[in-house]
């Protein structure tokens, strides 16, 4: 079944009507029993795309298509359609990759090293997902049945979609209009100006950690390695190297600071259509986390406003106590 | 402490931070014990605006501003900021309606005459705070902890907005955009769309029930009152007894197909500082109910895409039935 995207006529937003995303496990115990990802279930999974290390070993990483995708290759039973009834095939493709064999492992817990294998895991398939020219290959991961993690099972997820839907298109159109205003990049500027100022500053060794000006959840928290590359498909191994090195004791911090919240990572990039040399002009590629302690209600979603119970002022400053004693 | 809005500049939404918010109470539990909302309490509320019926004796419908408000009215301590770290105060007014005087009763349970009243109550508190002519004036209601209530005890909520933001902005633009190119109201075009197909329709008797094309969460309903005002501040009579009507059995449906859900509920309306006249030519008030089953992840975080794991054409009929046996 291929999957649909649908415009809202009264607010331009895109959906996915995706009805069989409704059948996927909802298996968040913390039992390894029956969970499709772990080690000698391969069977379980859709045809295997990727694994680390390479070969007939036992894996360390491994990645093969969602079983129940958010997008699919293009088919032929899509159809389209204009007006106050607008729709057109979601297409694209959706991947998982699993971190570790290990069922209750998590990020957390990496050394630098295994960190980084998962880094370089995300990178080789975000690059595999990008050869076929999509608009966008989105990188995240849900962590926690409050962010939208159906399996216990450490992975994260990469989405090809054909289309930019209007939220990521509206912020690449901020990025490049700020390079055509300046001549800059605007992740640049907001990472010079946080350190202008500091009070957000989480800590700046090799990556920089800040929490936004504007950020929209307590403790949301944002990597910038400044490697200078548009997507994760282009990431340096230095770029790659920085964040394997400073990610795990954040997450070891906001797991300290808030009780190992739940949380959705992302890997903000530039579209996969555009040369890299181009992209890398106007757009860098950084994480950002978005703990889940707070529900947005009525208000956001009648207006599109958030409302941030707590300033990054003040939690930046625990988050970087937390780290430095996690990364001891 | 006035509250602040941030505008983020990557992409353009507004935050507000409102740090006095995380000291709510956060009391779901099933007891009256020390509800300030309760008969009583009433000196624990901030002073009371409005009392149903009017007098000295008992209430049934009661209104004061919030006490962790969201917005608060001009005061001399905000400040405003441009560039890169933009901001400006968060100046508007947040009340909250108690609906009932029973802590554990619920709109579900409510009678057309109990439902109308409730509606005339907010029609009134909306009335006045548009007279101060903010952008908007946006009521709703958070039904369980997973839609951001924090106390049990049945309450709405209105909040004057003095800036309206951009996703506000945006969807009054489609609907003046679309009654610029066609002389018609977009919602009116809407109805009459899902009357023609039929397939999304829960109900239609005074108020027209469905579930929208480009749903985002399963379930998601509209109650569309055909009383040609543009705001609940303008709605008539007949229109709010139409959906007094239909609003409780509608709740008590989707009760019965969900088990008692979280949801909020949301009256769309036009900027509060248009003539009524001329804003009906373009608007009409609604009701929208988003139950809160589902929960969004990295990939909604990412890209502003939302996945409904469901089709309104598929739930709109179990609804439909759910409501039809609720209403007898």
């Amino acid at each position: 079944m291929i999957t649909e995207t649908r415009v809202d006529a009264e607010t331009g937003e895109w959906r996915l009507s995706a009805p069989r995303r409704a059948e996927r496990p909802d298996d968040a115990r913390p039992t390894s029993v029956g969970c499709p990802f772990c080690p000698g279930h391969e069977d379980q999974t859709p045809p295997e795309r990727m694994r680390l290390p390479a070969g007939d070993g036992p894996w360390q990483v491994r990645a093969f298509a969602n079983k129940f995708p958010i997008v699919s290759p293009a088919g032929t039973d899509g159809s389209t359609a204009t007006g106050l009834f607008s729709r057109f095939p979601a297409t694209g493709d959706h991947e998982v990759l699993v971190e570790s064999p290990e069922h209750d492992w998590d990020l957390r817990f990496a050394s630098t090293e295994k960190a980084l294998e998962v880094l370089l895991g995300l990178r080789e398939r975000a690059r595999a997902l990008a050869a076929g020219r999509p608009a966008a290959v989105v990188v995240f991961r849900n962590y926690g049945a409050a962010a939208g993690a159906s399996l216990r099972h450490p992975h994260s997820q990469l989405v090809a979609l054909d289309q930019a839907p209007p939220g990521l298109a509206a912020r690449w159109r901020l990025a490049r209009g700020h390079y055509a205003d300046t001549g800059r990049r605007l992740v640049d500027d907001l990472a010079a100006a946080e350190r202008g100022t500091g009070e957000r500053i989480v800590a700046d060794n090799g990556v920089l950690v800040y929490q936004p000006y504007a950020a929209s959840v307590p403790q949301q928290t944002v990597l910038f390695p400044d490697d200078g590359r548009g997507s994760l498909a282009d990431a340096t191994d230095d770029g790659l190297a920085a964040v394997a090195r400073t990610l795990p004791a954040l997450l070891r911090g906001l797991a300290e600071v808030l009780g190992d919240p739940a949380y959705n990572l992302v890997v903000h990039a530039g579209p996969s259509d555009v040369d890299a040399r181009e992209l890398a002009r106007w757009c860098q590629w950084h994480v950002e986390i978005f703990p889940r302690t707070t529900t947005f209600a009525g208000l956001e979603l009648a207006t599109g406003l958030l409302v941030n119970p707590s300033r990054p002022e003040e939690t930046a400053p625990e988050l970087a106590k937390a780290m430095s004693a996690a990364g001891r």
